[in-house]
């Protein structure tokens, strides 16, 4: 599958941060057998994330987002993702109740800004982030995949190891199936031959 | 200006590097006073490469990309600018003898792919790598500038210090001197409240 890999956070557009997610992305992306064909990263802007987010759909099957997901008003990557795939936001009340659960667990006040991020795509899964407060999501339109990832590299590595690669298995698998094609009457070398383009 | 940065090289989409140039160049357009509001990487495609550069002239003003000057084949750079520019490239005879003389006083034999890099794209400015034997490309178009500096991040920060930084300069005093107006009859707040958005 053709793969983009979006960085979303404005601390990547002024350099105070090394975009090392999108190395770790494209490397495993690679050895699990997905080519990498763009990487992007953006700020905090919601109409700079949609332009981006829609283009990728264009150009590519598999899509991963990393930042963004945080609480506040600058955090939008979902917001987009609904927005460029036609979904609605929905509250999810299992991750509510984790939510609430977690700030009591770790003795912080709960502000209300911290709903948003009990909120999902329609259609779409919680990936579960045991190191913090935003979920990520897959969510799958027709034939793409589009995975939310949380932006601290911890976090991201965690969820993308445990939760996204299963995923992509299955994905991958269903390409792999896709692609077998019987051929007779000519050879393998004539085969190449005829479709190596 | 608003600015994007383009990093061209497949080692980039296997994760093979670390994206350090996009962070280095970030960081100083930043500080020169600069909009970074895109940061997109390529492989060695010119297809995607020439996509991604149409995106960006299309966004922005000041596009700087990095990689894909060198000798060989899967070197595309240049070409891909002047086609998304609708410029010629021509052999430039200057740089061609600089180009000769490097080899010969490093005592490399000169291949003939070798001469790929004496090329200009019509209209630019070759800009002085002392450290390497692709030199950095200015060129203008309308209203945008666009840089190509070499991917090894040695080579592309010295180009960008020397050669790159004292054409920004002039570029920033340009923007600025274009964005002074003479307010009468209302006080700053005002002016502030009706041009704020």
């Amino acid at each position: 599958m053709n793969t983009e890999i979006i960085s979303v956070g404005t601390e990547l557009m002024t350099g105070s941060i090394l975009n090392t997610n999108t190395q770790y992305l494209s490397k495993r992306l690679s050895e699990l057998g997905f080519r990498v064909h763009n990487q992007t990263a953006v700020g905090d802007n919601r109409e700079r994330l949609e332009k981006a987010l829609n283009a990728a759909l264009g150009n590519n099957d598999l899509i991963i987002l990393t930042g963004g997901l945080g609480p506040t008003q600058d955090d939008l990557t979902k917001e987009a993702v609904a927005e460029a795939l036609g979904r609605e936001l929905y509250l999810d009340k299992g991750l509510e109740k984790n939510l609430r659960s977690f700030f009591k667990e770790h003795g912080i006040p709960f502000t209300d800004n911290n709903l948003k991020q009990a909120y999902l795509i329609e259609g779409s899964k919680a990936l579960d982030n045991p190191d913090g407060t935003a979920p990520g999501i897959v969510v799958r339109s027709e034939d793409k995949a589009v995975f939310l990832l949380p932006g601290p590299p911890r976090e991201m590595r965690n969820v993308f190891e445990n939760e996204v690669v299963p995923i992509l298995n299955e994905l991958r698998s269903e390409e792999i199936s896709s692609r077998y094609y019987q051929l007779t009457g000519i050879g393998e070398s004539q085969a190449e031959d005829r479709i190596m383009e």
